[in-house]
């Protein structure tokens, strides 16, 4: 049974920031905990967005493609679809959009997924090119992304806000992906002016975070709260 | 089916700083996640210790009952039991015994149950005492708590340790309780002495937290992670 109230998460993001970017979860597995997601596959190889159960990889080369179902992820989120309509939203840019959004959610304390359709004046995003072991950290895999812009396109907008109490484990505030209808561009957004578009939001009571129990790198990895969190703020923004 | 892979938490450690007492979930409810755990009661009433599915308060009176299923927890932990001997511990003081657990678990990256059934030279415990609304925070509390002690006393000690980068969201590192075979002193335990008795470790893959998404106190409160983490630090140990 598809449990609509639970946002999953494979892996935790600080184990991205010392470069743990193996992947530890395959998609099939990834599957059966949500139809609709972001993530990233090992060496932090491009940008995921998972919609309709079909999952898409925008490449720091540009191209997009779909991903196979025995590649894996050392980090992803995924929920199963049955977000409500939060109503139509226009003429915004990215801090206003945010600023919308967060009106339309009750509050900032709980986690939520975050959907938008529709036609984007602007969207600038980033991916990440794949990295080699053994892997640099996340803030000079970052400073070495790829940005890639484009005007008047159509697309969807997927990803989630996470309140910043669980900084740490995930990227606080929000953290969202992008795939144009055309496929022409996608990736990790970075800024954005909407025309207009409508907004679906679902809000979760259960957030599962589940961690590479497995990986040998992970369990003897220090973290360090304070120095990951700074990183990620940095990486992810 | 029970999930032997998953630590269940209801409420986030964090709404008990600002003093979000009231509870959000029935005993009832939080028993479909586990059957061993610990918690508290609203106007954070005592010390919880949940084993073989009967839930026990030891109260700041110093007296202990059993829990009704219609009565309500702000915050708890479960899990259902499956853990494995990881050997037999003696002659610890506190320190020592934390220091000995950690190198028994694989990582300090998972989280693990924790649980000792034992002799103990000596026991400090605390228990807090029922807060009534108005509820004051954590910190105004804890500095009222009932301290209690005990020497040569067997019984289990039973709770989690949790990774330091979920600080907020738990308490981290170790967060035990106890209760003793004769039900005489139990309760959030502070120091210890233990003379000997064996460890039962369980690794969970899954950290499940479970928000009070009905609770308008929750929903509306305003979070400063570094204050609350603080706070938890001062209050928790």
């Amino acid at each position: 049974m598809k449990d609509y109230q639970t946002l999953y998460q494979h892996g935790t993001l600080a184990q991205l920031v010392p470069g743990l970017f193996q992947g530890t979860q395959s998609v099939a597995d990834l599957l059966t905990h949500g139809d609709t997601g972001i993530g990233t596959l090992t060496g932090l190889d491009g940008e995921l967005i998972i919609l309709n159960h079909e999952v898409y990889q925008f490449a720091a080369t540009g191209e997009i493609r779909t991903v196979e179902a025995n590649e894996q992820v050392p980090f992803a989120n995924v929920h199963f679809l049955a977000d409500q309509s939060a109503g139509n939203l226009a003429q915004l840019n990215f801090d206003m959009f945010k600023r919308a959004v967060i009106q339309k959610m009750n509050t900032t304390n709980l986690f939520y997924s975050v959907r938008v359709v529709g036609k984007f004046k602007s969207i600038h995003t980033r991916a990440v090119l794949p990295q080699e072991k053994p892997y640099p950290t996340l803030t000079e895999t970052a400073a070495k992304q790829r940005e890639y812009q484009k005007e008047d396109v159509s697309g969807t907008l997927i990803g989630y806000f996470s309140p910043d109490l669980y900084a740490g484990a995930v990227s606080p505030g929000f953290h969202l992906h992008f795939l144009s209808d055309d496929h022409s561009i996608g990736g990790h957004v970075l800024d954005l002016e909407l025309n207009e578009g409508e907004l679906f939001l679902q809000q979760f009571s259960n957030f599962n975070l589940h961690l590479p129990t497995d990986d040998q790198e992970f369990l003897k990895q220090t973290f360090k709260s304070d120095e990951i969190i700074d990183s990620i703020m940095r990486a992810e923004n």
